[in-house]
């Protein structure tokens, strides 16, 4: 069978372990006789509508394997663009430098609905009766691929990882708080995740014996701004101090937000955070302590602080992206590589697959009974299922003349032969 | 000469390597004859003041080297509390304590409104005839204390972690902003340093070749908010996607600001954040390329977090610890331990001793001709100051059961002998 060539693309908001995923394809690529060159679509699946395609396999081992300690998407870049309907010239497109370049395989790296892309892209390959294997990789920090039952995954790469830097970040602000309380007895911190608590949730690793004055509020969280103020100043009475983790989607009013192109919220250029909403509130309504509220917007840093990358995240983003390579070697279109979890007190997890058109038409909500009566805080069960996927210990980053050392792809691109092309979306009306 | 105990107290806010100080003055203690007993005044002054004294030199030997990564100051506290005149009954309180505890020696960690507290000690000590020897420990991330010419002090502990932080940072915001530009194509960080830039500055050490497309700004910038929206577009223009470092002392007109114990405008705390101000303008004015400005606001996370400490700077914390100890058991009343860089190409330091009166009434300013003339980045004369700072590999922290492994002090207090006593500053009027 003659070998036929691969693109992998990511898609959406980038994590710390993207890169780790991209260096278990690229490596577990040189194992299968049938895949031949590598290449990376420059910003997704923008990269193969214009011919954009970086050579992996021509690059320096070395830099592919460094690809472990460089978070974020820099090196081959994510989109944001949306394949909105499967029989279009954007389609044909894709059709088209896939023949150019004899690609047989099309791995895709990221959320619902990069596995909406992928899905659509395998139907059509299907329909059309072209040899064409389309495979996806999941990723996102949210962790809101799969169902709520946690059967068609049961965690998403760059989970793990955002989780121990909540886990780091409270530690460290439980500190300050602590040290500082006199002055600034409130600290208010916002934890991504517009939709779904499992971000924010992951402060509560941090002090699993509850022994912090934390309060943890998602955007599931029945609370009123009314209720936080009350919650906060019995926290003040109780301690003297307080550390609020805040969704970002955490239902405060109008902010003055902005749409993104796939028509979400971006809570990021919005006019007004959620966190200065409630450290105004607090502060205009009073703290029962002298000293006021104050608050942090760590913003991207969440996703992209590599040095509380879990490393147990980074092998299972690497062994995803070596899962799903190999399903496509096998022919195996249509399907997404996935992890779940053994049964048994001992974390222990198995890699598999799991259709596509199951997963992207699958919404995975956070459990309700994981969120304790009062609103503010997470059970013990939330614990007990993110605990294990923060690891044990810290990633040490290589460091050069003063700077870390990230990977540096050389610029080898596959030659353009087709003619330039602009995205549908990206068109100018 | 019998034996006297010292009395450590930190104030102001904290750092990543704060504790390596207090590290540094416990176990050089354990090597002089004349000091006995170490305690921490808890929150500073205000814990002399209540007699608040926490037993150092009774607390496990593992937990005191465990400070070196335990960040902030949540071990013994600091405070913001300003001994405003020194004919006060705060001040006969200060004795009366330090009497009670047979305290012949008190060292301060802190900045410049802390050297200045720790210098009317002296004095008062001096006048009144006592046996008491006040030595200054210089911290703050701002890197303030000291004169322009850093004959006094070359630069502060604290600094060095912070640099490093916004090292990490920025690297990993441009590939951040590299990976999903078409998306977010700037991307604006706000640096703490109310006065002076050189935290934000310290975002040049990312990039001292100037490859990235990245632009800073400090309190001391000659940009208006419209000279940065025209900087921005130019970088669009050049690059397509940009990265902007701004101080939260930029001038961009009011932000409802709160003010704190010291009448220092509290950034944090204010209603809308500088780098707010400069996302909404830039959105409302209009990119040049499709999408948004979006903004991170790190906060307090520059200066605790951890694994981004600089070792350079946490050895030189340690060192002027020990230097401080090593000026007080010789009773070098009045002095503060300085780090003081020796000349040549290959970055050495060596540590000496200052006035206190000296430093605490000295400014440092951010030398003028360190800032381009652009006023949107900093030269290669800073880089050559601040890159040996940072150091050459990164901390590794200890972790246990999923989570980080901190200092936990016994709560084993200097028994109370004296009449309670409210602070004056903190009394209800």
């Amino acid at each position: 069978m003659a070998a036929r060539n691969l693109v992998v693309a990511q898609s959406g908001g980038p994590t710390c372990v993207i890169n780790s995923s991209l260096q278990g394809v690229v490596e577990a690529a040189r194992c299968f006789e049938n895949i031949g060159t590598v290449y990376g679509a420059v910003h997704g699946i923008e990269g193969v509508l214009t011919e954009d395609l970086l050579d992996l396999s021509a690059q320096d081992p070395q830099e592919i394997s460094l690809l472990r300690y460089t978070p974020v998407a820099g090196s081959i870049g994510t989109c944001r663009y949306k394949l909105k309907e499967w029989q279009t010239e954007d389609f044909d497109r894709v059709i088209e430098v896939f023949k150019a370049h004899n690609v047989g395989y099309f791995l895709y790296n990221g959320g619902n609905d990069s596995m909406d892309t992928a899905n659509k892209i395998a139907e059509m390959a299907k329909v059309r009766g072209l040899d064409l294997t389309a495979v996806g990789v999941p990723k996102t920090i949210d962790n809101d691929v799969g169902d709520s039952e946690f059967k068609l995954v049961d965690h998403t790469p760059g989970y793990g990882s955002v989780a121990k830097y909540w886990m780091h970040t409270v530690q460290y602000a439980n500190q300050e708080n602590k040290g500082s309380c006199p002055a600034d007895p409130v600290l208010v911190m916002q934890a991504m995740g517009r939709k779904i608590g499992f971000i924010p949730a992951a402060a509560r690793l941090a002090d699993p014996n509850r022994e912090m004055p934390l309060l943890i509020y998602m955007a599931e969280s029945p609370c009123s701004l009314e209720q936080l103020h009350e919650q906060v100043n019995a926290k003040l009475r109780e301690c003297g101090r307080c550390v609020v983790v805040i969704s970002e989607g955490f239902n405060v009013g109008s902010l003055g937000e902005l749409k993104d192109s796939f028509g979400h919220t971006t809570f990021s250029s919005s006019q007004m955070t959620v966190a200065q909403k409630v450290v105004n509130y607090l502060n205009e309504k009073g703290l029962c302590v002298k000293g006021n509220a104050r608050g942090n917007v760590p913003g991207t840093d969440q996703r992209h602080s590599m040095a509380y990358a879990s490393v147990t995240d980074l092998d299972e983003a690497f062994a995803l992206g070596q899962k799903a390579c190999a399903l496509a070697a096998a022919g195996e279109s249509g399907f997404m590589s996935t992890i779940l979890r053994n049964p048994g007190p001992i974390y222990d997890v198995r890699y598999d697959k799991v259709p596509l058109s199951v997963v992207a038409n699958s919404e995975r909500t956070f459990p309700k009974d994981w969120i304790t009566a009062d609103g503010c805080d997470v059970t013990d069960e939330f614990v007990a299922y993110a605990k294990p996927l923060v690891g044990h210990e810290m990633l040490t980053l290589p460091m050069i003349d003063g700077r870390q050392r990230l990977t540096q792809f050389a610029p080898i691109y596959a030659e353009k032969v087709l003619d330039a092309y602009v995205p549908q979306a990206a068109r100018k009306e």
